[in-house]
């Protein structure tokens, strides 16, 4: 069954990648060209974004170098992942209307096979949040923490970018396990939200503390068993001092070295790790793929119950993706930073 | 029962530590002071040093900085394992004649009260392997390989300072577990050793190659998997753009670095084990002692059928032991370095 496209729809908005940027990227990295709203061949189903969301690994998908992933080419739609509403289908198991989660790119409109695409139920949470603390991030903070980490009770889990989509939840499920959870920001309000709004321990903001190492004594006056990291630089170095025996660092994120061309150097970490007979474990939220309905569920329950909270920073309009995404890859983000496309 | 010590012997000679040492250490780092050949109390018996261990963790117990244990202060005799004979004892488990390892650092004598001696039986295995390759060394190659970098058949393992007393068991651990074993040396005579002597599937001086990554991609065709990690420093630094996904690299020692008071600056590891999904785990032999009867009934059946060669590097005369650790901390030695003390 196939439906017509709404009168509305005359062009498809697409951001495609204009250059590979050095350091910190720029809105001319991208072009904004426009084609026709796509129509559905056999089996297909045509999307229309109602959400796109931002997130920093997107930062490594522009260098047009491979990392795990294939880069982005020049001229390409960028990729990311996308909350969207069937409105054409011929696909058996897509009716329109359906609302669907996926990985589409930054376009206003898509066209799919149905590979890969989550169903959604809009009475169980805000469709938002399947690209959030019920998507992809949530799953990292999940996984990455209880997984890499393995926290016990009675430890002290500390988290870099802990106002982040991710590492706000980190934080709130290090609380759940009976750990003391300090969280580590770029602003006083991030801090405030993730102590006042969270119920972390404790927090500072890292741009207006000078000692790392010496506030992570003071916060952290136990020492460091679990470090989940989002960030890498000099506050990933400060962290080595004060790990406890056993430690276990969960590589999550290093979005401070993402916009340099060539990184700072360091202390050499493996000494640290040598004598304190700690790991540092790098994983992608993919590798567990295969639980995340677990995941998923327990993420749900806990929201019902109220041990998990969750902000949003939406940012309207299509055509501000990029600045969205510059945004977050300068910290203005508290929460999940998404844009919001269409109703 | 106590028996009395031997006519010949009027003084038992020790080395306490006189300085502690920055960069390499020097014999005058040591003192060689005397003292009477002590007699056994109550419960306690009295050994005979036959051999001392030299190892590179020696060099961090002379810093005056706690690592995972404590540092041997200014005028106390230096730690070490050793391998010696009861000559008097007053202990219901020993007997003159007893010949056992234990870890009562650089004496020629030396008094216990039982406590972590191992009684060793001579028709087993010459005494000396209980300081290597059936001792502590042995048992960190065998559970650091095996526990902390798992490897699998047909996987490849990179070990640096491979011809060592524990690098060189990890090489032949690894080709018994089905891997290609690759080793890093600081000669071409130890590299030799590796290849034809261990049966190494290749390795190469570090000393004469400039480029390491070019070097490990070479040997290492099909990058490396796991990574088993003595030394540090650039050797280490440059695995990092080989590793595969899920690589696990075994933090063992740091040696390029124990003489080293600031450590010099490295490319950030943690980009790397972020995008390989890989680890890197320091780790202590101690942490898998109750599990040693297994790792030594596993290597002593694996020298009996030949899949396991180890060499001696026996320095002769108590006094020479400052000289034997310095050697040793320089990269002087091809496999376990001893001192022997008496017959």
């Amino acid at each position: 069954m196939s439906t017509s496209a709404p009168e509305s729809a005359t062009a498809n908005r697409q951001f495609t990648l204009a250059a590979h940027p050095t350091g910190m990227p720029n809105e001319s990295d991208f072009n904004l060209v426009e084609s026709p709203v796509p129509s559905p061949g056999e089996g297909e189903l045509v999307l229309q974004t109602l959400y796109l969301s931002v997130d920093p690994y997107m930062r490594g998908r522009m260098t047009g170098v491979r990392t795990y992933a294939d880069p982005v080419k020049i001229g390409e739609v960028m990729v990311g992942g996308a909350v969207g509403r069937v409105t054409q289908s011929n696909h058996p198991k897509f009716r329109p209307g359906d609302v669907v989660e996926g990985y589409w790119g930054w376009q206003e409109w898509a066209v799919s096979n149905g590979e890969g695409l989550r169903k959604l139920d809009p009475s169980l949470a805000p469709i938002s949040t399947a690209l959030g603390v019920l998507g992809m991030p949530g799953m990292t903070a999940y996984f990455g923490l209880l997984d890499i980490c393995k926290p016990q009770a009675g430890e002290t889990v500390l988290v870099s970018g802990g106002a982040g989509a991710v590492g706000s939840l980190v934080g709130q499920i290090a609380k759940i396990k009976g750990c003391r959870a300090v969280g580590i920001a770029g602003s006083d309000d991030k801090v405030r939200h993730m102590v006042e709004d969270l119920g972390i321990d404790a927090g500072f903001n890292y741009k207006t503390t000078d000692d790392y190492v010496a506030k992570y004594k003071e916060l952290c006056p136990n020492g460091v068993d679990c470090y989940f990291d989002n960030v890498g630089g000099k506050i990933t170095e400060a962290v080595l001092p004060v790990l406890n025996v056993r430690a276990r660092i969960a590589i999550c994120g290093q979005i401070a070295m993402y916009n340099q061309s060539r990184p700072d150097l360091c202390t050499p970490p493996f000494p640290y790790l040598l004598t304190k007979q700690a790991k540092a474990e790098g994983f992608l939220v993919f590798q567990f793929f295969d639980r995340f309905r677990e995941g998923l569920t327990q993420m749900a329950q806990w929201i019902r119950e109220g041990k998990i909270k969750y902000r949003e920073q939406v940012v309207e309009g299509f055509e501000n993706t990029p600045r969205a995404l510059i945004g977050l890859l300068s910290g203005e983000n508290t929460g999940k930073m998404l844009v919001k496309v269409a109703d």
